[in-house]
């Protein structure tokens, strides 16, 4: 059986995650549930295309995600379901998927509306279509591998994701604009720039490069943390290929006092190229 | 194999909750464990009760769903295995299936104490019956679908909730009394009024109705979120049946500062009935 | 299939968990992984060595636990295999292994290093090698039972864990020092000293022992927290058989403002002999 994965902004203590995880079990039985994440911010949809977008690598061709961040809950706002890289996405079309779709730099191969009546419970909650409209689509797909076409019409356009702008921006020759995308758990900021905007192999500094970001410069990409003392603040390239900001065993996002949003800016003295735009 | 569900008060951050996995896995290997909350407030039996009853209706026949919230832990409480819509509930006999019975409007079809000597871990804590009897009575109904009668003797009674008085009152004709059961982590505060108590259909109004909490009046029944804008408030009916007090993209609880145990009116002017008692 | 367990400092709200999971069951489906915590405190190395240690009695022989409290990541710090007790453990070897082998009172019966270079994920980053070393080294246990050969050279030593002086000392006849390893959700206090170093029973006396803490001095050692009034401040064993400190449906921590690394002294007057060092 295929791995079902969730991504919500429900928190792991009330019902509502272990609810649907009873729906897709009754219906997919033996199928294996992973918790991506609960700790979504209520209705921060960016934030949950982030922290999805962050893990789809490293999962199998097959898997399906289901993500429920979904303010518009019981409105006109459509279900969709979504192939990209041989894997199954689920969720409200709130732009949570476009958002995910831009930040991996893939477009999806097909995408569905979820309006099959066969495919919900017979009783549908107005507050709660994770459980009544989304699980079950997830255990059909479990049952029904790559038979998205059963869950309803085809579509070819996604929402975009409202108020993000997440494309980098060059200001002028050598200086890209990007903002912090994610505040993981150690205080490191995850940045939308990718490493190959540096124009230097980490410890290397063939063309002068620095980050700045909120009045403070670094000047070198590290490897990692512990090539350096604790309390260092360092440019290094994270474990998702973005651009990270980090203070050895301590809280960048604290330091710098920065969060999700800060802008960045990242300059290339005297390199022969406008670093590529993604 | 079953699913097993685990609601304690353990907290998911340290090892009480991994060791009963253990235990439960080593005897009952390929069961498949779901984790309701192990966030409920420490000693909390009530709250435990709520968040269990919100997602039995979610989930298949023959769960068996597993439930330690046990100050009385070491002391002569009885642990108890109950059947109640065709699923399975062990947990000490301190007011928790009670009040989850309760909730529910379903009385249990069979209640066994767990009295036998064989189910057990060779050594018993005296603090930790989760692990040691529990999770071991557990994993015999997994391997045992149905045999309750092998846990131990039955009995006809659950020791009642203490402290707890979820019955709606009727202070006079048309004025319903109730209280809110749960706040989640949207600060939505969820009644123990249901939606059939509310004379009128969602944004009708047949006979007018409102909901009073905190001196703030609240006018018509809601269908969802969606439909208001940001900061409204409302009352709905929630995605397990019971009347709900929310603020769209907000917190109704900080709004209100209200919360577990608030008292809520009802009342229904010009009805033809008193609404009806659960 | 075996059971694979996690216990990380990454917290459970990020991407980083269900990363590692995506690759072990990508390349072992099928296994079943068990959380044991995401909160150990970041680079709390003592911390992870405790609540993994508390865990291993309950899980069956042939479970692959990975643990990662990991702020030497990408230097040269090696990655270690470890059997004890019929299970394996994998993790950078920081002394959390050799930790966790003190407070079990048991040695490794084998330990390798992972330098296999089949054995990983095709491009590695220097920040997340639970991810991309670690992951695909629990799977290939999980297919290979036993095969621990195949994941390198085997090696003698494990790294000491720095900075922790677990063992007790006697400071005088009849008096040992000992000190606060974990502080529980519930405000419980978890000691090194064990519950054999109390020369007397629960509840009886034969030698008049006392412990101290934060200047208060508890005379007996209790069985459980509910034969005492809600308040009583108690010592007793506790589930994994260190002494414990507790308030019966309170907070010792908060009590005694005492925290891990707090100093216990255990006296016992006029008993024959030296309580025995561990």
């Amino acid at each position: 059986m295929p791995i079902i994965t969730l991504t919500t902004d429900f928190g792991a203590d009330g019902p509502y995650v272990a609810a649907m995880k009873g729906v897709i079990l009754g219906l997919a039985p033996g199928c294996q549930i992973v918790d991506v994440s609960h700790a979504i911010s209520p209705q921060a949809i960016g934030e949950g295309a982030f922290v999805l977008a962050s893990v789809v690598e490293s999962f199998p061709a097959g898997t399906i995600h289901v993500a429920v961040i979904d303010p518009g809950v019981g409105t006109d706002r459509a279900l969709v379901a979504v192939e990209l890289d041989e894997q199954w996405f689920l969720a409200p079309d709130n732009g949570l998927l476009a958002g995910m779709s831009q930040l991996l730099g893939k477009a999806p191969t097909t995408i569905h509306e979820l309006t099959n009546p066969e495919i919900r419970r017979s009783r549908i909650s107005s507050t709660f279509h994770g459980r009544d409209l989304l699980a079950p689509a997830a255990a059909y797909l479990a049952n029904h591998p790559g038979g998205v076409a059963g869950l309803g019409p085809a579509r070819t356009q996604l929402q975009p994701l409202a108020g993000a702008n997440w494309s980098l921006s060059a200001e002028q020759e050598g200086r890209l604009v990007g903002q912090v995308l994610y505040r993981d758990r150690f205080g490191n900021l995850i940045t939308n720039l990718r490493a190959s905007h540096w124009n230097c192999e980490p410890g290397a500094a063939a063309y002068p490069c620095r980050l700045e970001i909120e009045g403070v410069a670094i000047t070198t990409l590290s490897r990692t943390y512990g090539e350096h003392p604790p309390g260092s603040l360092l440019a290094l390239t994270g474990s998702s290929g973005w651009l990270e900001v980090a203070v050895v065993n301590g809280s960048a996002a604290d330091r710098l006092r920065a969060d999700v949003g800060t802008i960045v800016h990242l300059i290339v003295e005297g390199g022969p190229t406008t670093p590529p735009l993604p």
